[in-house]
């Protein structure tokens, strides 16, 4: 009996489940249920920028409030799009979800202590990512930048090469003229990095060309090699978003045709020629 | 009688304004005048630029005449355009035409005490911008210009989300060693375009990395992120200008082209078909 | 006798004449006196170079003998391509040629005053441009140059207006504040050149922001403006060299083409269908 | 005998050493050997960052030891890739067989006097470029952009023209005012290269501007033409870089073409139209 009836509680259950399932995927895909968590995570950005201004102390005991009852409603929707998803395997291989989740679940612990704090509140300022996760069009954006990049790994292998070389270099020659600049290779790679954005860099130059007046040479064509790397860079990420324009274009082009190819024509002109070598 | 009258004054008038406003449309519509126009923004614009000197005070008692000269001549200019207009309510539906209307009322207004002489000096410099208004070039580049913006909003919003997380995380962190940099989320949203843009990025760097050593890494992918994301955009404008310059060629191919296309040589090859089957 | 002796000598003196300037006019398009020219043209800057550096008397003096000889050089030159030209009064016509004539002319003014011994120095430094009217590849770069320009008029003007405004308004706020950057609006607008190039531009903007704490709007503007406008100018230049390379690859396209058209095409099929025709 | 003797040494010496070439040949290209190698590179790069901290004495002490390891792998490598190679003659034609050779023989040298020891530094520097050499998609990449040089040529020699007429100028002028930035040539160009990437220009500006008040149009026009010509540098690689696609673009289609071209459909009208003529 108690088996009987547990196989009749879990069809309850499930068919209880599949409705409420349903129900919460309508819910997920409103427009109105959407456009709500923008507003929750703007309101959320919004607060975060009103904790940098001092505060008198009921706001931020209200804001404490605010900020729980923000996290309630990340864990609904969350929830929500969990429960709501048919095929639930499915819904922890996409970043975003994950990524949603994650912020979700460690917002949830309570921070006391001074170290969990600092985490708590980074959690909090990554919440504005959420922004991207919700919005379709940016997360579109995001990952077309996401893919330009391994086309563009062996350009960046070749920038890293010519700044260690550089650094080396410079660490090797500069290090005794001032260490807070060419101390070691990683602060000599800051401090390429700096040369590279032209900022003060002339300060950089002066200082090591009175011990080796020569050493205009060493900046002039580190700026050079990067800046024509750079531009190599800048180039193949333009052309390769022309290409893919273009062949769009073409697919496009593709589907609309209604023009008869050439072949087309040929098999016509074949039909002609036997048509006339019948009838002779 | 009186009636009569009216009717027949009305019709008189009518017919006079008619003759009028043909007449005021020819005149808005002289190149002459245009350029009379733009001669007088032109003198307008010098005489700004002459207030920011030291002159005698007779110069400047000059200055006010030619000030109220150029003021009633766009007035003037304004009422020809209203008047020559032939289909009156249009005539406020178009954005530069509203714009004139507003800075020559606006000038019209007799600045005495201190707080309306700025109003009364931004409107007289302002008045340079109706060389945007009278030049059809510039108008035409204006709108395209505004008509670029919407299609770069998502690039836009990105760009802010990543700004407004490392400007959040900056007051968060670094408040506390310089507050004039990173004091609330507004300065440090300042101090980051500062950043942005190399203006003695390193100083603020150099700073924080004294308490936080390994502060660089936010610096640095700060501005790998907006880097990219400002690349992102330019690339957008420039792929949209080429599609339309591409789309505007397609056109103007469309308008010119005399070539049959392949679907007139098919019809022709069907046609000719047809007589070789009928002999049969 | 002596007119016709008269007329004897000029025909002789005209043959002869014509014999030289036949021979001058192989010798201008000589290759080896064309590369002669151009390395007393590299000789003379490398001698200016060396005028900069402290020298002996006796290098002076040499010097002082070998640019008369560069000069008499460059006499003899610009005398050989214009007793060289067959249509005299062409030569004048070409810019390059008044440009060269001109520079050649003021060398062979004695400078011995201080005031003219400037535009002497001058003079000699501006034939280092003779480099240009000598290679002709340089010579078309240039003209490309400044043939784009006129097309960026628009765009200029535009930046223009935005420069005129921001520096009125700037010197009407700010010139209280600092005389030195925003006293009269032609130093307004250097200081807007300078933001525009983000040199050193937060000092200026924390200058005004401690009497305006609002007037980071003014600069932000600015930027964004300046860098809208400038974009639209890059862009500008782009597709305009992108489309005279169209053009270009049309014309070529066109000229190598023995593709049958379109046009032929129908040409033909019309000829088989009057074929067909006719023997029905 | 011995002469036989000798000549059955050299068949077999002869037989052996064409096993010892292929075998060294599927060496060299064995995908396992050329990952070693480039790990062996990557170590040899972290200990040359690695020697620009402080260390204690045995790491130092091991250090040069795995120094002397590395080099004798490369030696390896290198002889590897010089026995595999069937044609001997061919090696040294390559840059980058040339190059890693060189880097391997100057590393052998013992580096004892101070004298050397610099360049046995800068040599174990350099070996971090052999992951150019033997990585292919960086060889191709660097001779890509070596290729884009010569096609720049002309507008890097226009530069190179402006820079040094203002150059020369400057010195001339400006001496006096501050030999450290214009006291010869070669330090003005220098400044002028430091004026172009706007690191401080305006002080260099502000300084000469006190003496000659008008010398802002010097800077103005000599960022203005730089910066054009600059442009022009930019455009011209990215339509190189495009037309380069383009092409590579037409002769994909091309090979994949199986399209009649109108040149075939114009042989079939005229094969139709004889066989009409025929029978008439």
């Amino acid at each position: 009996m108690t088996e009987f009836n547990n196989t009749i509680d879990k069809n309850l259950m499930s068919s209880q489940n599949r409705g409420l399932q349903e129900r919460l995927f309508h819910l997920r895909n409103n427009k109105l249920f959407e456009l709500f968590v923008i507003v929750v995570i703007v309101f959320s950005a919004l607060m975060i920028g009103a904790k940098t201004y001092d505060m008198p102390v009921w706001v931020l005991q209200l804001m404490a409030v605010l900020d729980w009852a923000v996290t309630l409603i990340f864990l609904f929707e969350i929830s929500v799009r969990y429960i709501g998803e048919p095929n639930k395997k499915y819904f922890f291989t996409k970043f975003w979800n994950v990524f949603d989740t994650l912020i979700v679940v460690v917002s949830l612990i309570p921070v006391d202590n001074s170290e969990l704090a600092i985490i708590g509140r980074l959690v909090r300022i990554f919440r504005v990512l959420r922004m991207i996760s919700i919005i379709p069009e940016l997360r579109i954006l995001l990952n077309s930048l996401v893919k330009a990049l391994p086309q563009l790994s062996y350009v960046m292998l070749l920038m890293f090469i010519i700044f260690y070389i550089y650094a080396a270099v410079g660490s090797t020659f500069f290090s005794h003229i001032n260490p807070d600049l060419w101390g070691d290779i990683s602060i000599s790679l800051l401090t390429l990095f700096r040369v590279m954005t032209f900022e003060d860099w002339t300060d950089v130059m002066y200082e090591t060309m009175e011990v080796y007046p020569l050493s205009w040479a060493y900046y002039l064509t580190f700026i050079f090699f990067t800046a024509f790397a750079f531009l190599n860079m800048v180039i193949g990420i333009v052309v390769n978003v022309l290409e893919e324009e273009r062949a769009l274009a073409r697919i496009e082009l593709g589907e609309d045709n209604n023009e008869p190819s050439m072949q087309d024509l040929q098999r016509q002109l074949d039909e002609i020629k036997h048509l006339l070598q019948a009838r002779q």
